[in-house]
């Protein structure tokens, strides 16, 4: 992975840096993650305008006896600073030293007193702002991070799949999102992608619903939300399912409408699709049902090294998909005081020529009734 | 509690406006946490300078039907905003339409994009910076923060008690750790205050040490680590076990050096009391065995909202304890290869004529064999 990490490097150098002079100081953790893999919490990277990368942080050997472990020959130089002093000062001292004209930083994550503490710690240092420049960089992904993508899906549907063979009725909401997580784990997740939602009854069909301690009911629609992560990359899966016995009709009409809008929004999936006529594929279907103001402000987004990056899929987004961008379709409708129907699912765009749409999480979309 | 929180938006203007002429916007979430109660994910507080309170945030219907819960009289007006308008703009703009004079801020948490963003958004206003001054409110205190802790408290010796009644031999770090989490929430918790750490042997006695798949062996050490989430505060616990038969003698000589360190530094907390005092006597027991260099940078933390709050008890750290003060007491020795002993307790600060320290995290401290 280290010529991988060199190579963003590289390519971000190039972008913060196009007349070699000016260093780049990345302090957002998913960003850092992103150009040398793991790092210790609060780590800064310092991009050097003419290479010298290196990265600078706390090191506590009664937390870590090993250390920082970008110790190989084609990471960056480590340093590990006393006290409380802010990595974010040494890098750009190191900068500074190193000849740097100007030191471009994350000001959409330093906070302004940190950004101040900067600038009085290193003065008659130049200071630009680096942007989302990384962020953007992050966008399509590799294929080592689809693959990395593609296990957490793996382990997803497994961990749901053994959920969905055991007994439900009785069990509160709780348990079950604490099982699903327990089963990410035992297959080798890293952890959990995002706070397991579990919702029965008149909670299902709630986007960001917390698992209470409400027990699964004959007659439920139960919605489960979940998702691994693996190696840092994060997928997310969501089914709804009935429990017991036959749907009744207004469950089985209400899967159809958003299962209807899910597919029509995967369908949209494709290089050089906007945003926002994936975004307005499901809300089409879901209008038409007359269930057009249930949706939330988004379809789908960006997943990677975070749950929610970018592209976000909705009404007023700027954009076209590219190849090799994954994303959530996760529309979903939930009626007050009955309950309702989310399914979300986790895909790689892909050109037509190449397969269409990789859907990752694979589980069935089938209503099971269980 | 409303009377509670506007009573603590009182002092926070009183302190923000000595003329009355400045309005205050708060962000960081535990600080509006601090001030509200429970708020939408994001939302931003207006205490106005001449009062008016207001909470400005997203709410989606889909993900909550019921809505923002802040609609008694007593709480402030809330206004929920469409779209991605950045909810402290709205704070700001209606801060500037109230006659505010100025706008104080906390720099400490808003990125720099995002305040040259609220700048440009409300021009002809002044900004001034907050600093830490909600946070420092937070520092002592009042009895329903301390009951809301003692609440956390006995969930987290229940879930303990339970699992020292189990077998452990042969059962996975990540297992036990998850098996703790279900049933912190079992017992009443929200979820667990911060991530759940079980080391066993050679892992045992590190701070953070982060749960794999070894198993449990007769003879390990077992250090646990975790603690409830109740009503928004955090606890902590840690102990140290010997797995099966008896103890060596390595392993009791060790764990009675940690455990004089810890009464040492329990035994100075004390009104008056400075941070590094109280370090200080964890750190001479630890020395004066030879395992001086063995601790990490602090012997203990605040508790309350955040599971790391002030003060930091550590060698540099400036102040003294009050009254009503919680704090971990946490000194902990790792042996490279060998393993080792961490001892966690949460206790709030007391006056001798109270008692002295409250001890809220009951779990006996004698070296148990499981």
């Amino acid at each position: 992975m280290s010529e991988v990490h060199a190579g963003r490097r590289s390519r971000l150098r190039a972008h913060a840096s196009p007349n070699g002079d000016v260093a780049a100081v990345v302090s957002r953790p998913s960003n850092v993650r992103y150009l040398v893999g793991p790092a210790p919490a609060g780590a800064v990277l310092l991009v050097g305008h003419a290479g010298g990368d290196a990265l600078f942080g706390h090191w506590d050997p009664a937390e870590d006896p090993v250390g920082p472990r970008l110790t190989d020959d084609e990471g960056p130089r480590v340093t590990v600073l006393d006290g409380d002093a802010d990595p974010a000062q040494a890098a750009v001292r190191a900068a500074a030293e190193a000849g740097a004209r100007a030191v471009a930083v994350e000001e959409h994550h330093l906070t302004v007193a940190r950004h101040r503490a900067l600038r009085e710690a290193v003065p008659g240092t130049g200071f630009t702002d680096l942007g989302c420049a990384v962020e953007r960089q992050r966008l399509v992904k590799d294929e080592d991070e689809i693959a990395a993508l593609r296990v957490a899906a793996e382990i997803t549907d497994r961990a749901l799949g053994e959920l969905l063979e055991s007994i439900l009725v009785g069990r509160t909401e709780r348990h079950l999102a604490l099982e699903l997580e327990r089963r990410l784990v035992d297959h080798g997740a890293d952890g959990p992608a995002f706070p397991t939602s579990v919702a029965t009854g008149s909670h299902s069909g709630l986007a960001g619903h917390r698992p209470t301690d409400r027990r699964v009911e004959e007659g439920d629609f139960l919605t489960v939300r979940l998702g691994a992560r693996f190696r840092g990359y994060r997928c997310q899966i969501g089914r709804t399912f009935v429990i017991g016995t036959s749907p009744a009709d207004w469950q089985i009409e209400l899967y159809d409408v958003v299962f209807a809008a899910q597919r029509a929004a995967r369908e949209a999936l494709a290089p050089g699709a906007e945003y926002r006529e994936v975004d307005r594929a499901a809300r089409e279907v879901l209008s038409a049902a007359g269930h057009g103001t249930a949706l939330g402000p988004v379809t789908g987004h960006g997943v990677g090294l975070e749950i929610g990056e970018d592209p976000r899929l909705s009404p007023a987004a700027m954009g076209r998909l590219g190849p090799c961008v994954p994303v959530t379709v996760e529309p979903g409708v939930h009626l007050p005081g009955r309950g309702g129907v989310r399914i979300d699912d986790t895909l790689v765009v892909r050109s037509s020529a190449d397969g269409g749409p990789e859907l990752l999480t694979i589980t069935t979309k089938e209503l099971l009734a269980l």
